[in-house]
């Protein structure tokens, strides 16, 4: 659990790059972390989630390539075809490591280690809710259970995990006792996960910080997003020593899910640019995204980080003019990383003359500094009006400059009327993508 | 700016409440936060948005019905629509307190003051980024121009708030002193502004933390969300000492937007649950979020927080059976509080002999505990083979309890086939909602 922060700044910050993992964070592994993908577990608790043997096979090639750290897969106990699904992707020779995810019990444990995993992640519910609720077993029932599975596959030759469930519900003495003993034993990893998405990133750093003082072994953390929170936690987690992070594509999981791969990518590249870049694919981002969204039948949400339509459009006059300077003016994320695009959005009434005269310049077109002011003032007009498609933004351009270029028209500048516009397409508004349809 | 923590319990939490803010932060304002509502500007820098007079009218009067503290509008230079419409709202009576927000400019000032509304906002970039890039002036002019215009429009007896722009890329030494400056001529409020949303929770802490410390006035706090931190930027922001947030429906803004009024409400009712039921109507977060996608020809995301179509759905099997015994197992939200409703997904592999057994009583039917666990292992056999929607599952249940009640059949326990499912209707499968579509 060593601080290897990205030293080479980022091509979007000062030197040196003011987001990097801060110096007094010596247990931090922003710089350092690790991916365990649970699309094809905690992601098939997603509501809407089918997936077939052939569509899980094809999600796990993809998140391969992308280059998470582990693919973690639903309980080969929890259906014939689960088993099936677990045994076949372990044979596909990945370099991601195959985890499945079992209760803390031996009949689940003895049919885990025979399916081919690299590793077998176990979890008990240790809040009082769950105790009582749930499995209705004390902390000592607990303990005895974790030591029997822990040694039993660990004598296999595979990865154990231990995980509490509900940790920020959970007694701290009791979570502590159960760590150390487990980490004592030789467990792998230790996992706390916030189940139900109470937690909140100084909480979290807290308590990550707490318990790696009192563990040897890996600190791995799962976060549910009820209260959009899960991204930040991950991340405190990471500035407070934990080295893995539990993620789905788009976060689906079990109601509106956990830590979303991409949504963590903006965040991580922020902050450890290089590591991000060089460890994984991030122009495969979107593509993995698609294909999850089309596997369980949802669209990409509007405001998805990185890969929602309108993650790199700028519209406000003010916000145009200073990025046609300098993208990092109004720009913590350079889309280029993630194959991604920039767009000014300069059809409409806050528009501004900078991004006009940068229109004017790609149509090829003489303007004045003026003569561009006096036409942002038509275009914001009309703007008033109705929405403007780019065509419009367009005509209104072409229609002025031919009218300020030919002598015999010149008496007229300033009184375009604009008869034709309203059989312009107005589909084309909005941007990048086209609205309210998949991406 | 005193701690005003919720000291009633929350019904879903242990007495005292875990989650409400933490006693050594004194400072802390998640108890007694107002919030200022941007849709209808920073909303309309969204790249879908165009506002007509009448749905600016709708969503103003739809935002105040909610209970939002403040309303704050495009400025009045941006166009002369723009200009009416800030009438026009500034006219309807509403209780919520009406803002405009220009550029810390006395141009833009002696505008905004003319228009009728309760304070205006002004901004201006701070970040070596916007200094160079933006408007091409150094601190000393910024100060100069904001003594001026604060003054200004102190005169005229309405409210003031002073922001820099992009606070988390801005020399801090420079903030402290603008900030003490403007402090000290009598503003309202100052405003600090992730511009770019770059900022993370412990970075948000610490500024906020500092300013408490240098000024006296009331910190207001405007997070973009591009690395997914804006929520609990927010609620850090507010641990801090913070008292306002800016927030829109959806968190529709610039790029993928600021912090949203839904997410936030998550998050906050978690904290100081009394505080937020009593000041904000949740039952009317569904309907507004409707309108504003509506306007913006969006869908609510899949996932949003709260109103998302699966944000209370539980799929797992032994999420459903801690569900069925006590809903705080696994919710950290009270659907009824935002008058939504639970869901248990039990048509699918996943599905365990509890949630089974739960839908057998709603049925009215009578079985064993051991046939139930009989028919669930049917049921999860099926789950296997396709989606299985409601209907499937109540069809394998009723001819297995035809089956195990009808004296002749009982001999073919255990060997039901299912030759009449093909036909049933699959679309009902997933949850209380329709996927993808507007919701």
């Amino acid at each position: 659990m060593t601080k290897e922060a990205s030293s080479s700044p980022s091509n979007l910050a000062q030197k040196p790059n003011p987001y990097e993992p801060h110096p007094s964070d010596f247990v931090s592994n922003v710089g350092n972390f690790q991916l365990i993908d649970s699309t094809l577990r905690e992601g098939e608790q997603f509501a809407n989630a089918f997936f077939s043997h052939e569509k899980k096979i094809e999600i796990a090639k993809a998140l391969d390539s992308f280059g998470v750290d582990y693919i973690e897969l639903t309980s080969p106990v929890a259906s014939e075809q689960s088993r099936k699904d677990c045994e076949a992707i372990c044979k596909l020779g990945l370099k991601a490591k195959i985890l499945t995810h079992i209760r803390c019990h031996m009949d689940d444990a003895r049919v885990a280690v025979e399916t081919g995993v690299d590793g077998v992640d176990v979890v008990i519910g240790t809040s009082k809710f769950l105790m009582e609720h749930s499995h209705g077993k004390d902390m000592n029932y607990i303990a005895k259970s974790a030591v029997e599975v822990i040694e039993f596959v660990k004598s296999k030759g595979i990865e154990i995990r231990f995980s509490s469930e509900d940790s920020f519900r959970s007694n701290l003495v009791d979570l502590l006792n159960i760590y150390k003993t487990v980490d004592k034993i030789g467990v792998n990893r230790i996992g706390i996960a916030d189940t139900v998405g109470c937690a909140n990133p100084r909480q979290v750093y807290e308590l990550v910080r707490t318990l790696n003082n009192v563990v040897s072994c890996d600190i791995e953390c799962h976060f549910h997003d009820d209260t959009g929170c899960a991204i930040p936690n991950a991340y405190c987690a990471l500035e407070a020593g934990a080295k893995l992070i539990d993620v789905c594509v788009l976060g689906i999981g079990e109601r509106n899910g956990i830590v979303p791969l991409g949504g963590l990518m903006a965040r991580m590249i922020v902050a450890a640019p290089e590591y991000v870049k060089s460890k994984y694919k991030l122009h495969k981002l979107r593509d993995l995204e698609l294909l999850v969204a089309d596997a369980v039948e949802v669209n990409i949400p509007f405001n998805n980080p990185i890969t929602g339509f309108c993650a790199f459009t700028h519209k406000a006059g003010i916000h145009a003019k200073a990025i046609l300077a300098n993208p990092s003016t109004y720009e913590i994320l350079d889309p280029h990383d993630f194959g991604m695009k920039r767009y000014i959005h300069f059809a409409n009434r806050l528009t501004g003359w900078n991004a006009i005269k940068a229109r004017v310049d790609q149509l090829n077109l003489n303007l004045t500094d003026a003569e561009i002011k006096e036409v942002t003032n038509k275009i914001k007009e009309m703007g008033d009006i109705r929405p403007l498609s780019i065509d419009d933004v367009d005509s209104i351009i072409k229609k002025f400059h031919a009218d300020v270029t030919t002598p015999k028209l010149k008496s007229k500048r300033g009184e375009i009327t604009l008869t034709t516009e309203d059989d312009l397409d107005l589909t084309s508004t909005q941007g990048p993508d086209t609205k309210r349809s998949k991406h």
